[in-house]
């Protein structure tokens, strides 16, 4: 096979990292990001490139200690957990900066059972599989707000706290009121875990995995 | 070990079959479909779900002969192309109806040195290595404008044509021109391949895994 490319057509930027340097520049030039812990600016830029919306600032809640903790979470080796293979699929490993696991449980084959027996979602049995992997990791939810809600109560029962919690889920049902809950969790109880939110409606596994690639490294 | 359920401390909807029907239920009642192509309902529905996003509908530029072209192609057996891992990934298996192939070739291992000879991203480079397969295939850009871009020159020097293009790249630098192109293409060359775009900087995996599983069978 003797490949070519096709005529250009069109006048458009083919160069990748040019493209990431004008995206980011135009995020910054738009966005709002005022309200962001100083810290955390990349990520919310990262997140805004993953969705193409610059109003995306204004819904960003981020914990003052989310990216110190995240990050040297990561650093020291700990495994990022997520409710959904698509965020697993966005995360880009070369950032990764200890090679460090991936995981989604959603397909484990006691989950089925457990969402049966329990009565909930299969993305919420999931999480209980976490269990052992839980104390210090990056936790991070793309889909899923009953995956979520169902974290919120492990921790309420004493289970191992994760040193981050991406909170992104997304929809129409439950998700507004899980991250929420996760907001108002160590006013509430105590449980005082770093986390990052998209209140509202929006979210998604973009912006879980865009989130997770901001965190793993500094370098945009 | 030993697995029990946390203890409930929220109130919140733990039936998934219920999660969707009430989910679609207040996309329907609250997002404007008129403009959306009656057969495409489904997909509108189905696209706002997976983003949060009720104003999605506004967006959308749906081509008459989207739903058909691209149903009939899967229920062919036809491929599914896509730009983007998380695409592929994000594609609910269980909803295809020939458990047609669904393929994104941009870690074959050709992909970096063309990109590199051809001056462009990867995820372009990676779009002529469909070639062999595009004639009647579902295509998908999630991810890269380039991509879009390149398929759309690829086109109009006589490449095979798909079914259809679900054309959601999602970005700052060049996603809304890309799309623009898309819709364009029929005016401008007479090349007539049914699409579905949403315009402007919007989009993302999540939109164009969610059009697809709504491609995939007429069944909610």
């Amino acid at each position: 096979m003797t490949l070519a490319p096709p005529a250009r057509h069109y006048e458009y930027e083919t160069r990748g990292s040019q493209i990431y340097v004008d995206s980011f520049a135009t995020i910054r030039a738009e966005a709002d990001l005022a309200a962001v812990p100083v810290d955390a600016e990349k990520v919310a830029v990262r997140m805004i490139h993953a969705c193409g919306q610059t109003d995306l600032a204004r819904d960003l809640v981020i914990h003052p200690g989310l990216v110190s903790s995240a990050r040297s979470a990561l650093e020291s080796g700990a495994p990022i957990l997520t409710d959904a293979h698509m965020v697993a699929s966005g995360v880009t490993r070369a950032r990764l900066p200890r090679d460090n696991d991936v995981r989604c449980l959603l397909r484990d084959p006691l989950v089925p059972g457990l969402a049966e027996a329990w009565s909930t979602t299969r993305s919420a049995a999931a999480v209980s599989l976490w269990t052992d992997h839980l104390d210090g990791a990056v936790v991070a939810f793309g889909n899923a707000p009953t995956a979520l809600f169902h974290l919120l109560e492990m921790l309420r029962d004493g289970a191992p706290r994760p040193a981050a919690i991406i909170g992104t889920p997304v929809g129409f049902i439950g998700a507004a009121e899980s991250k929420q809950a996760l907001i108002d969790l160590a006013p509430e109880s105590g449980i005082d875990v770093p986390y990052l939110v998209v209140t509202g409606r929006r979210g998604g596994s973009a912006m879980a995995a865009s989130a997770l690639n901001a965190l793993a490294q500094e370098r945009e």
